[in-house]
């Protein structure tokens, strides 16, 4: 998918909302449980009842990886069933990969060809020769960790160096990257204030915000602070949609909380003047 | 297995190589492509050649992400051959991974209990929180990316802050971590030179340096400067032993080279006086 198709289905679905599938078999209902494939199950239910609020939709890997091949296997059901029935959705491996060039190029193949996913998450310890590889595909994004929403983020992301925290210096350094177009960040919703800076070094790239909900960010502040012309905002709930009920009307329940963000999101995305 | 165990394993093969297993179809010998399952059939045949002359397994994640479910179900015979037949070689996922609190605790229960394996690198970025989950399991491992033998490491890890290099910061920083002594560290082969100072800092740390070989390290350099009094070094090389040959001599080819990198170590094990 394109980034003016992204913005496209942002101004038909008048909603900049990603939903999180942090899928945790002790969460799901329990009925649920008996089934074959409940993660897929889970999934397909979760997507149905959101798809008409949300423009993406984010597999969290690790929640895959934790069921070996079990995961694996509804991960790829859950990116073939997207494909195949939102083709219009975008699709985030959040993955937060990071290795050196020819490896990186392996993580680069598994996700854009093996399970067609339009974006991965990626970390930019290792530098441009890990993150270059996901840029070297048409119309494929790698979303580069920038600004993290947990207590950790304090540890070296605000290092100053020069006059610039080091997450400052991520975004510069990535603008001479080849692929540079393609590149998408991620920046935590509870550090909403740090937005306005990072708009000004990045005016044009799409932001990846978790951290809406359950982890306490705030969406006013966030839009405020990062819609742009052409939208440039995903902004991510995972838990705060997915686990709103534990019963049988679960995926009415996220169907409504989904619902509410995409309501509050297309007011912003009107005052903003883009609705 | 123990730290302990470990240092008792270089004792007895009188070598500290760690055998990285980057298994690319495209590279292992013709022969074998028609196999069931091409993946593990090369790694047992590599196992089974080099434990001798190896103390560890590094299988790199990509490469078996690559193939999809395929690949994955490699992965989990090969981890289920190691722990059977060889259970006093270290086996390290190299993954990299990183990431929050509850997700990273995801990805140390996959790889530690889903694929039992003894240590998983780990991204440093996102701080604290996305390392210590790795650090919750015992006799379990997080080696932690400190200085990378890629190009890229240049963009960020060398980042003087306050008279510290970023990854001198991240070493000094991740030993307040709960469960510091359950850390190692990665550390290329091409900046030898750093060791020396790398050593003033974790004088006790076992250190994963990858590189040598293939990536233009050497190892004598590697083994002056990083050798302590319990060894605390993994050399790694992957192609450097798994390519060696791509006719049915494969297997030997790669036995000699692991040999020979064994044979080496052995002297600089007993110039330091471990043997």
């Amino acid at each position: 998918m394109t980034q003016e198709n992204l913005f496209e289905q942002i101004k038909i679905k008048q909603s900049f909302l990603c939903v999180g599938l942090d899928i945790d078999l002790e969460k799901i209902p329990p009925h649920l449980r008996k089934l074959d494939d409940p993660i897929f199950s889970f999934a397909k239910e979760i997507i149905d009842a959101t798809s008409a609020y949300a423009v993406a939709y984010k597999p969290n890997l690790a929640f895959f990886e934790t069921y070996g091949l079990l995961g694996w296997n509804a991960f790829d059901k859950i990116t073939t069933y997207l494909n195949k029935y939102y083709p219009n959705h975008f699709i985030i491996a959040d993955a937060k990969r990071g290795d050196i060039g020819n490896t990186a190029t392996r993580y680069a193949k598994a996700f854009f060809e093996t399970y067609d996913v339009d974006a991965v998450t990626v970390a930019p310890y290792m530098g441009k020769d890990a993150v270059e590889p996901f840029l070297a595909f048409d119309n494929k994004y790698a979303i580069l960790l920038t600004l993290t929403s947990n207590s950790g983020a304090s540890d070296f992301q605000f290092t100053e160096s020069e006059g610039d925290k080091l997450y400052e210096r991520i975004l510069r350094t990535s603008r001479s990257w080849t692929g540079a177009e393609q590149l998408m960040y991620v920046v935590g919703a509870t550090k909403a204030t740090a937005l306005t800076a990072i708009r000004k070094i990045i005016p044009n790239a799409f932001l990846l915000v978790p951290g809406v909900g359950a982890q306490g960010g705030n969406l006013e502040a966030v839009a405020k602070a990062g819609l742009n012309e052409q939208c440039g905002l995903l902004v991510n709930s995972s838990r705060g949609i997915i686990y709103r009920a534990q019963n049988e009307n679960f995926a009415d329940a996220a169907k409504n909380e989904a619902k509410k963000l995409q309501e509050e999101m297309a007011l912003y995305l009107t005052q903003k003047g883009i609705l």
